[in-house]
């Protein structure tokens, strides 16, 4: 195998190709490479202020890593980077599969970077866990944007809870604002509690719907329509106009059937052809408004310390039950007892009781 | 003041009016005698078996307490009337303030009496710690009802969280089953989250409206309609009917929006009036027959066995966030970390890690 054992040889043999070496050096030296700069979590925080999206992507890969040790590291940057996070934007943009998210923000980040804007644009998934895709997991349906330098893409993490993957996309926008994008883009899919999530985290929150298809007024029945602070029409073109225009006509109408926000905000509705990059400014006039409004009536700062605190909370209690139900004591006895209170043998409570005291006896 | 001293006295004294003792035997013997009572669990379940209203209410009386010995006992006695418990159609009633909730429970009542029913009503009311107080704590509201041998008013347990004051109604609700009430009504109020507890212990959900107060789809915008069973429609009387047959097509065709219930029932909308008795007879019927459909294909039971099991899991986690929240070393923790937290000087999850160690380190 060694090339000087095959020189020594006395049988005659062609010149031929080298065989590679079966320890590839340079990739040894890369690998140890990567692996000492992945500890280094002072020259990441430093890589990612100074605007490096390689660094960007290593730290986001930590926030998402399942092994213990990347989490602590992941915490010692993101704390490095929040003094110079919070100076961006961060839209949320919901709508059920099929209403044109993935080109509406290509033809929306677009108008961003062409603004001079740095668009990040990050993505909550909990379905892909189940379905193995993620939204943002094909990235080729944003051929122009990834392209772009000015902007950033980050496909979903998937394989965990709602929880998890929400907070994990919570960190990565401190990260990206640290990197100098100033718009960011949390997307998720119209189905679900991610919505929640998703408003939780942003300024401004955007449904996307289309006209006409299925019920006229979707998101009223999920409850999204109430955290929508703008909602846009989308594949407003051709012979689709006449019914978008109607359908914003509904909506409108809709929308006057709740109270009156905190932010002194009037929802808007608005319709837009992604595809022809029509009505798309409208919409960023529309939201440069609303930051206009939020941070003079001090909305815009109130509803972010708010947010952090939402955060904090939410962690310390998903935490809390996650120790308790991965009790392995527990976990049997919630089994064994989950059946004796379904069939009504013991009342929900006194096996409450009962599994409790087990647990704060231990 | 002894008797004896009295008549050895020189003194001429009229005969008068004996003088009662300022100890007095009797109301001591029945104190002592109900603290007796109170503590022995065994004849209380027997008499509660028996239909013993009197028992019944000093059950709940111990559900609702404070004090954790009568928390132990409420558990026993519980348990002991489990078995008896489960045979009754449990139905929510909610409506915002004005709409006549107490006026129609009486009504509906005594149309239930009439056919031969044990009621027993009883409420969730969260905020009467705030108003100081209740849905029901004014019975006279029930005049009729509160006077008849076959019914059972339970008014609001108070100054208690909405978790506390749900898991007491559901506890109350098997007492009262097993002192053979076969209709529970639990009424509450049409604000907050105290619907969603309603609604996870009861088998049929009814929400009570008003023709054109405000705007014309009350419940769409606070969530409840999706978990409507039946809208009714109060006060349909007088002037007021034809608005009510109006807002009777309003609210079926908005019943259209939402998905199909997995309890295959198709949602009805009626009009009644409860002051005048009338539309009464049919929102009976109309709960016979969801019972009907739903016992046939046997949702009734996969849905109590689900609320069981949903009460074990709220009951835990309720329980395990208490006992972090009201550690003293935590309080103070997350009141200092908050600050941090919303003038970004530490990550939510940063802060979270900080606390939670701290509290697992204990």
């Amino acid at each position: 195998m060694s090339s000087t054992h095959h020189n020594q040889s006395a049988l005659k043999e062609n010149e031929g190709i080298e065989q590679p070496k079966s320890t590839n050096e340079l990739a040894i030296k890369k690998l140890q490479e990567r692996r000492r700069k992945k500890l280094d979590s002072q020259e990441l925080i430093k890589k990612i202020i100074a605007q490096d999206k390689v660094a960007l992507s290593q730290a986001i890969t930590l926030v998402e890593s399942l092994n213990v040790q990347h989490h602590k590291q992941a915490e010692e940057i993101i704390q490095g980077c929040l003094p110079y996070a919070n100076n961006s934007i961060r839209i949320g943009i919901t709508g059920v599969p099929g209403v044109g998210k993935s080109t509406f923000i290509e033809s929306f980040g677009k108008l961003l970077t062409s603004l001079g804007k740095k668009v990040a644009v990050l993505a909550i998934d909990p379905s892909s866990s189940v379905t193995g895709g993620s939204i943002l997991g094909d990235k080729t349906r944003m051929e122009e944007l990834v392209k772009d330098e000015n902007a950033y893409i980050r496909p979903s993490a998937s394989g965990d809870s709602l929880g998890g993957v929400a907070r994990k996309t919570r960190e990565s926008i401190i990260l990206c604002e640290a990197c100098g994008f100033d718009t960011i883009l949390v997307e998720t899919v119209g189905v679900g509690q991610s919505e929640t999530a998703v408003h939780s985290m942003v300024d401004f929150f955007l449904l996307l719907n289309l006209a006409g298809a299925g019920d006229e007024l979707q998101g009223i029945k999920r409850g999204i329509m109430e955290m929508a602070d703008a909602v846009v029409i989308n594949k407003a073109d051709g012979q689709n106009q006449k019914k978008a225009q109607q359908a914003k006509l509904e909506y409108n109408r809709a929308l006057h059937l709740f109270p009156k926000k905190t932010s002194d905000w009037t929802p808007k509705v608005t319709t837009c052809s992604a595809l022809h990059h029509t009505g798309i400014k409208e919409i960023w006039e529309l939201i440069i408004n609303y930051i206009a409004l939020t941070t003079e009536n001090q909305y815009f700062y109130a509803r972010r310390k708010e947010q952090n605190q939402y955060w904090l909370m939410e962690t310390i209690n998903e935490n809390i039950l996650m120790r308790f139900y991965n009790n392995p004591t527990i976990k049997l006895l919630i089994t064994t007892n989950k059946k004796a209170v379904q069939n009504n043998e013991l009342s929900p409570f006194a096996a409450a009781q009962l599994i409790l005291k087990t647990y704060f006896k231990e």
